[in-house]
């Protein structure tokens, strides 16, 4: 049985890096998976837009949760390739994950991740990876 | 000309998120760039590990400062790719990357990301990513 | 004002590789691109599935006709990545490739390949990549 | 143990794809693997370059192979990703790829594909993937 929003939220404020970024988890469902941080300055680069480090922190955070709403809780990212197509403003960043295909031990998932700024939402990124069952990941 | 180091380790302390992570530049040459972040408490997942956020950070900041050393100062990351390849214990988790092939307006580079206690470095990722010019990037 | 179908179906007649493996483009439109790839003996690897080369050229080419609906017919894929998540078994080798997002120069587009024997279809891979102008591809 | 050179040109010769394609294997040592492909005007695309297709079957196959000699003969390409850095001209596209970590069940490779012509080589794409034996392939 996939864990539920209550549990996957307990596992992300679990995480301390998370929990430096302010991060949240909003949804966790079949339908997919929604993580969002909350834009403050210390998130920023030199140009005053969000680093591209706190992107691929959500796309990799979502991606693996995404993956682990399909393979259960011990889970990890493998790898995933990230596209950055605008620089991020606004107040939230938004990423939404999820799983276009699961065995038992893997998942291949897609996240898109935009920037909120009141009613206006952009696509700023978008991901694709693997996530794999810890005992899966032989190399550790 | 390209930048010194001392010009690439003031453009890495004009990121606040660099800051927040405590990012050091200690390379900034031909033969390659180098990015250090210790590694503490707050940087890490819940199992005890490194966030791999923190490593895709490492891997994306490295990958667009050795973009930046044969572009110049205004480029970003445009895409990248990581596998994790071991989970990340240690005191300080090191960057290390490298032009590959450069054009006048985009690079492609190789980043390999490590992470030492003492004496003892090991493997934990390697990337593969494209950083641009910032004019070359139409889409903003 | 975008080519038509007749006139990227003669782009791909003109390519040499594509007339090899007697790759059709039957879409070719602002919701998406579709080519397909009769699956032969010839495009097989030893366990008799379909080589991950052909899987490997059909993303690739699928992403670029789609790139050069957004973008004009002078394009090339500069990157991509792809997940191979099934073997490919089957009479067709179908992949769909949309753009995501699309600047003047360059473009991000997905594709999702599948194999169809009669009714059924089955996802097999899925590409991430990048399309540019040539005129952007500043190191040829 | 690992296989030989000829057995794993054996692999490559059982391969119907790579035969039409006319690739041959010169080297399989714990050093990397080298996968030749001499160049023909059926391998082309619309400008008289190699077709990213064959690059890509290229880059697949090789890192096949090198993560085949860590792992043993039944492994498949799980995902890779390339990068193209300029159009590939010349008679013989070659393709060297080497291990960089491999587990019991996994390996991730890189590929650097050149073209060459008489005495001059120039370096045209480079990949990084996952190579997994066909066990650890859950989701078939």
């Amino acid at each position: 049985m996939p864990l539920s929003l209550h549990d996957a939220q307990q596992v992300l404020h679990a995480q301390p890096f998370s929990e430096l970024l302010g991060a949240e988890l909003v949804q966790f469902s079949a339908e997919g998976i929604e993580l969002r941080v909350p834009i403050s300055e210390q998130l920023k680069q030199q140009h005053g837009f969000v680093h591209g480090g706190v992107i691929a922190y959500a796309a990799d955070n979502a991606l693996t949760f995404a993956g682990g709403f399909a393979l259960g809780p011990s889970v990890v990212t493998s790898e995933f390739k990230i596209n950055y197509v605008r620089p991020v403003l606004g107040r939230v960043l938004i990423a939404r994950a999820v799983v276009v295909h699961a065995g038992r031990k893997q998942a291949v998932c897609r996240c898109e991740i935009s920037s909120q700024d009141g009613d206006t939402e952009v696509l700023c990124a978008l991901a694709q990876g693997t996530i794999s069952t810890i005992d899966r990941r032989d190399d550790a």
